[in-house]
């Protein structure tokens, strides 16, 4: 992590960390699905630990779970302080991400092949979030729309 | 938006939306609290709507509610293609940021005067939102933890 | 304002602040306008007040006046320390805007409708710098050219 | 010049032109004052021809009068399209740059040397121009004030 | 890779590609030395195989030996086109890092473990190499100095 | 140089000199064969003195020799800390660049005049290096591949 991002206490940005998760979603989902990818949504993800100037961040990406057209990509952030060798998990976020074909429309994704156990517990978790996903998208449409939230 | 910020077919990358979802979100935070202030937590992103390069983005931004050392700050994300002039949403996002004194620790967030209807209606929201979010936490707690997510 | 807008002893340079009053008047001519632009000349600005890292600066835009294919577009430069709350005036400059049509070349810019009595007199204004503009180059006109200036 | 150079149309920006400008001055400058220093003032810059991506861009810099803690420097631009191998004049523009000593306050400069007859016209020209500078402060000082300009 | 890593021909420049080799080498050699690191050396590096805008680009960096202040780190550098989801070899550097103490002198590496087979042997190659860069410095020290090479 | 180019210590990255390095053979390159151009390899580089932050660095590109479809293009850098005003040699590098046809094919470089004694004095040394290179080639050639080094 460079001065440019972070503020002027040296406190790294959420949106630099933001940044960051969505191109190591959009690199793994890439890598699944082998065409262009766009991210739909990002879920709420919280800093549990601030990052300052100087830290080594690393992400971990994992494609959970594919439906159709769609994935749902894990990202898991680590920082640590060079010196101390240790990393603390600063958070995590799972996005949904759309294959593309070359028309510029969804497309369809290859199947996820699940090896491990970890493999599969992902995935059974990743389905329980969709379905809670689109449970509240449900009730959210029965809302009387506002012009200005 | 420019060439920097989007994929190769032209596609306006989501970190580069979150990245000024968060930083609109940190000047409105520190207009209002007058202090150095850090993002603890943003909630789930849908992008509704592609950005394309040559779109210009605007983002509003709206101290929501107050609490002791933090506030929520709702961000509304509008695209337009210029030659169109007809502005489409995007995408919107609560963020809660936390106000810093300076030694680094939270520090009191002035009181939040709400004006308009709208600025009470945007209040009440906020308010059910974090009852959500405490809820959650509160329910995360009792899962076992695991190493890797 | 962030440490690689600035020198090594903190002040913003010059240029940074001029990139960003192109970068205004950029979109507030292309929002009237409605199609791709490009700047002609920018006059002469005074820096009045140093702007330092850490400093919030904010840029108002203001198509002044038309003239069948140009617009003089005015940016008043405002920054403030954000624990002060108090703006001061930086700078301001006029711009003048040539509007492009597909093929690359100058196109008719749509009329200004002056509603306050503010638009009226920076139009007037605007028609005043303009004629002193074309006098000068009309002076600048009758100079022996040289090789290097 | 590179994609995130330039608008959409490949045209490059005004803005980018001009933080090269204050660049080459600010360094031409530091390497005349040998300690920090701080633009104080921009001329009018006429962007005579347009620059595209792929162009070389060459910045001319030369001290071109010095007073007390102030200098003038001048700056010409020129352009190229690298296969073409024929370089155009894109604009120049006059700054007048401030020394600054240790404590942040305005320096001596070191006298200027004028070796060429050109260095010599340079310098009358800079007298002349700054002349007319002080007659317009001159002037506006008279001027009455308004809020917004 | 994006549009700004690349010429207007969409092939990624050769410095983008040294820069990553850089930060690489950087990341590695501090993770294992634990301090601050500084780049001594680098040596000689072919491109393979050209690199385009949108490919995937991939560096492993390893230690490969260690010297009391001093350490060489092997980098490999293979880049994909998304859509194939072949790998090719681009390009190989090795790199002198040197790890430097809180007074920002050199200071004690610590020593690396050698585990496997192919740590065995890169580190034979790196001593093999270091030996050839001593030679070829103590015959450069033969040379006479020139003022401008 | 500024916060961004350097390491929290203030030491510049040796990546950011070489993207520098590669960017001013790039040109001189482009300026000698008035077409695109495609680095192919370049030299071992060392870093002979610290550079630091606030420091000017200025880059002198030299095409030392030309060979159908390449050249090399000598590079030195020097730095000087603005006060001092005494620059010292950083570092010197030599790259062999690839003259490209519109077709992205290597095309015919314009023989190169050499007017001064360097210039032929440093041909004749671009041309022992690169007879060394063949050489290190031919020797590389019979080494057994290894799929990772």
């Amino acid at each position: 992590m460079m001065p440019q991002d972070a503020n002027i206490a040296g406190n790294v940005f959420g949106g630099t960390i933001l940044k960051m998760v969505d191109e190591a979603a959009y690199v793994a989902a890439m890598k699944h699905a082998r065409c262009n990818v766009v991210t739909a949504s990002v879920d709420k993800m919280d800093f549990l630990s601030p990052v300052h100037i100087g830290d080594l961040v690393t992400l971990s990406a994992n494609v959970n779970a594919v439906w159709h057209t769609s994935m749902e990509v894990g990202i898991r952030v680590e920082a640590e302080e060079p010196s101390a060798g240790k990393s603390r998990h600063t958070g995590s976020s799972y996005l949904t991400i759309v294959a593309l074909g070359p028309d510029g429309r969804p497309t369809l994704v290859p199947e996820l092949v699940l090896e491990t156990e970890d493999d599969q517990r992902r995935n059974r978790e990743a389905m329980r979030r969709r379905a809670r996903r689109l449970e509240e998208k449900a009730v959210e449409g029965f809302k009387p729309k506002r012009k200005r939230e």
